[in-house]
């Protein structure tokens, strides 16, 4: 699977570099399986702490409320403003993707 | 402070009114200190669903996650959008307003 999401991440390249000079800080991919990092335009450290936080923790957080609150339902898309930036996060089944703008 | 909250809401009710005629599903104010449903649209078992798993878990895991990231940063606004509607969810220092659509 992660050779998969490699190849992809490595043929999208192009896009993202187009999509990310303006007004981004970063971005982050990581696989759901693995709950790792698969590519990123933060350094290590950083990209590990959103990693853990926000697709670990957040998403799954997410998920249950939303489900808690009607079974039939499912989270799409999370937009979570704050002070200094903002995080949009995208769960798909077998990769997270947030941006940081 | 639930006193002040009510002369709040009942004073911008008409405003409240007006601006959820047009594709909203409902809303739900609620108090941060006692995490009770101060107003809603919804019917009781909705509104308290909400409170509880938007208000009280989700609200104060996505602050933690944010502090966790970078302690000088907090929350402002959060839109969780669902395979059925959207909720956008405000948390301040002393409510918190949560809307679907």
């Amino acid at each position: 699977m992660n050779r998969v999401l490699e190849d992809v991440i490595h043929r999208n390249a192009s896009v993202v570099d187009r999509i990310t000079v303006e007004s981004t800080q970063g971005y982050v991919v990581s696989d759901n399986i693995a709950n790792a990092v698969a590519e990123s335009s933060f350094d290590n450290t950083s990209a590990q702490a959103i990693v853990k936080h926000i697709h670990g923790i957040l998403v799954s957080t997410c998920q249950s409320a939303v489900r808690d609150i009607d079974p039939a339902n499912s989270v799409c898309f999370l937009r979570l403003a704050t002070r200094k930036f903002e995080y949009l996060v995208a769960p798909e089944e077998y990769f997270t993707v947030t941006v940081v703008q």
